[in-house]
């Protein structure tokens, strides 16, 4: 098991007349992840918000109204994690009449992943690799080979499409290309919003992170196509079909925002089978 | 009461190695429009299918798996709609903050209907208009006024923003552009697939059409900003975002198609009190 | 006669193992604007340079290779326009037929003005008005209108469709569209760069500056879409199809640029008949 | 030396009231490429026409005006093309500082060749390579390996960013793409319209062309990157930036068109040397 410390510290300052705000910051609970402690503070106290819970995929949208003046979260939670793990060989690819229909949605082209445009390319370049977990892989690391890494890169209206052409991008778009790759091949894919752990400090402080989960034998597998983190130790806050649908950060009305301050701590005890994140060559859920 | 008679048939070329096929033409089921009597038949018998309903929006999809050869589909349903109808005037929008999670989904950008890239027009052009079901209705006249209908001038590409620009397209190019400029303006919107009714016949033989929802007053209300069809008859097949979730058939695998044919004829019956559908004044809904 | 003292300074590091500029700088030399003096220091000395003269439409572009260190420009000029003045009322549109073969290429889409994607919507805008300057001028102030001066909100890939998409950019977005709006109505249309005059110094110092000419009544006439300057006293340095042809400068290599310096003033001279550069009712060409 | 005997052949509809025409059906006129003898026939005897020559470069653009009505045209030219040939190992870059201005043009994006969005992806894959004709092959190459021949799959708006996605295109596709792929590696690159020789039948019958030049050691040196022709055999009608420079027709006006119908014939005279047209491993130019 992976057991986590999270703390996650946003600010901003409200313009008038006030704004709304919706936020994925809660850590999700799902049959692999588990919240045994959470806590969330907002200042000031006149900040109206609730908490929905989003059916069957154990994710949590915090709504919160604020009016004009400073705002601040916090949000502490104790984070468990007991990965399913394959071994990739063994992962077939699900043909898409057995696909259940709440999976067959992320087969289909959205916002920032228009794979209806990709079907020539990803039949030349991933149509003749074997089936399964491996050919989700391939993708992963075409995408990581043939994308840089590069901060302030793109913007909020760049998509696939603009990145398989322009070649560079920050995590969400290395998310975005091998979803919408995954998806031309027939293989229903969705973009994870979570904490990155183990990333390069010259990338910055701890973030956000954003990273792919595909559908494979049954069960939705996790890939980090941009490679700037080690997946054992991502903590999962939403899923959607893109960032359209899982910004950590929705916000209506005119706001300042400061940098969030993440900070993940590791609770590693030998004695209670805590573990380091590490990486490995099998294959990861926590679906 | 709107009383229709619906056939549906449809007629395929299937190639080696047979295809799979995703299809909506079945009547949804809502609150307001109920399926008395149906029958589907498939030829040939090895075709193999089972029908999966969407959770909680009364749709239902055709799964549906043929070998190679011809294929043919005929749908008869007996579709019964008892529309909800509201003066106008009366109906606010649904301030941000009060829209439910499931509903704010239909506010985010998605394939076709990038809403993201028209803030500013939006703002500039229906910003200024009275909040509420009235200014729905004035963007689905911007959009009718603006956009001139002509068949084979879009593709299975063309999404709101291109419409925009060029100001041509189809029902379905009409719906994008009509869903874009109201998830710019903060109002849910999303796409409905069903059959036209009292269409021009200069248009072409009745086929299977594409409208809009707009959430306002805590429902979906119908909009058909192509205004090729008389709303009180368009009957509901399926909504989702847009194109990408909801066409009438997604087909996976080489397949030669006829082009669909359709009939709605309408049970009039005054002593039932089985209305002619006729254009009103009076907002609708179904959902 | 407007009278004109130009000085623009610019400052570069350029890095290992050197650069090439291309600049257009030179204050151009047409019928109507003449250069009685002009002198440009560049220094290091090392730096190797010569002007190529651009057939036929007076421009000047400065070719330049820089080793690695700083780099620095100034470019002295004064300059004298002599504008040709005439009745908007009284300058008609050409017919396509009568347009010289080398008027007939700014007819055409190029890469920020994509003229071709706009037919419908410049039919439906400006079909139906009466032909000639005004119908220029209409364009021109439609596209003042609906396009929202703001900084920093385009980049060096923001083209005309854009633009009239977001309503947001400086003045290249302005002229990028403005262009491409009078193509699609057959009417020739070109970039110029120039430095600006009058503008508001809200929007910061004295700049370099895009605007557009039309061609009409057979002279190329000056528009100016953002509306931020005062055309009398804009200052032509180059021409092209768009800002793809005649950027300020045009760098291959790794360079630090600082923000350019430019100063523009007036030589008023009651006596001399050297005027100030006012708004005017008047068509302007300087070409 | 290769002679050819050219027939063109096209047909309209115009429609009232009128239509006018910018034609590029003429042989161009080059130091390698003369025109001993040509006859255009256009009936009716009513168009008024006549021929501009482009500054330079030896294409001539023919003007026509006609009436309501049907329309004829037919070119005959006798064309003899003497190609200049070397050793592609011989062949260098031209520095950028080397450049003649008015080839530093087709340095620069055009409309359908978008370079500057590829400079990334460029240097990524060719970026490595050795400098020189060499270089601009392999972009060739891996053009016309990774872009799939398919007619009808792209229309007038389709630009090099669309085929590099969707990876599917005619003539002018393949051409757009290479061309934005030299300009993105700093090699000034142009479109050419010719026509087809040696073409498979089962592509269709003989057809307009669209091919490339790439300047390298001082000229303009021919590249086929569809690979659908015999380059020694492609006759150059004209040159321009992209396909919007030099499309073989441009209409103003409604106009109904018939497919063009094109004959060429090899005068092939062992005697007097002759010969046929022939694959070789050369470089060949005619500029």
């Amino acid at each position: 098991m992976i057991r986590l410390q999270l703390q996650i510290n946003l600010a901003y300052t409200v313009q008038e007349p006030g704004a709304d705000f919706f936020f994925y910051i809660h850590a999700a609970c799902t049959q692999h992840q588990q919240v045994p402690f959470e806590n969330l503070t907002v200042s000031p106290d006149s900040a109206q918000w609730d908490i929905q819970l989003s059916h069957n995929v154990g994710q949590r949208c915090l709504r919160l109204r604020a009016q004009a003046g400073p705002l601040k979260l916090q949000y502490n939670a104790t984070v468990e994690m007991e990965h399913h793990m394959a071994d990739p060989a063994s992962i077939p690819e699900v043909p898409v009449h057995q696909l259940p229909l709440d999976v067959l949605t992320y087969i289909y082209p959205s916002r920032y992943c228009q794979s209806d445009r990709l079907a020539y390319f990803a039949v030349q370049e991933f149509g003749n690799l074997p089936m399964g977990y491996v050919r989700a892989q391939a993708i992963c690391q075409w995408v990581r080979q043939h994308v840089t890494f590069r901060s302030n890169t793109s913007s909020g209206t760049t998509a696939a499409i603009d990145t398989l052409v322009e070649r560079v991008g920050v995590c969400r778009d290395f998310a975005h290309l091998m979803i919408a790759l995954c998806r031309a091949c027939n293989m229903p894919a969705r973009f994870v919003t979570g904490t990155d752990y183990g990333a390069d400090p010259a990338l910055g402080p701890p973030d956000f992170h954003a990273y792919v989960e595909v559908y494979l034998g049954n069960r939705w597998y996790l890939f980090d196509p941009s490679g700037t983190a080690i997946p054992m130790g991502m903590m999962r806050l939403a899923t959607g079909r893109d960032a359209a649908d899982v910004a950590f950060s929705t916000i209506f009305g005119g706001v300042m925002s400061e940098p969030p301050r993440i900070q993940v701590l590791v609770d590693h005890n030998e004695e209670r089978q805590w573990k380091w994140p590490e990486h490995t060559q099998l294959a990861l859920s926590t679906a």
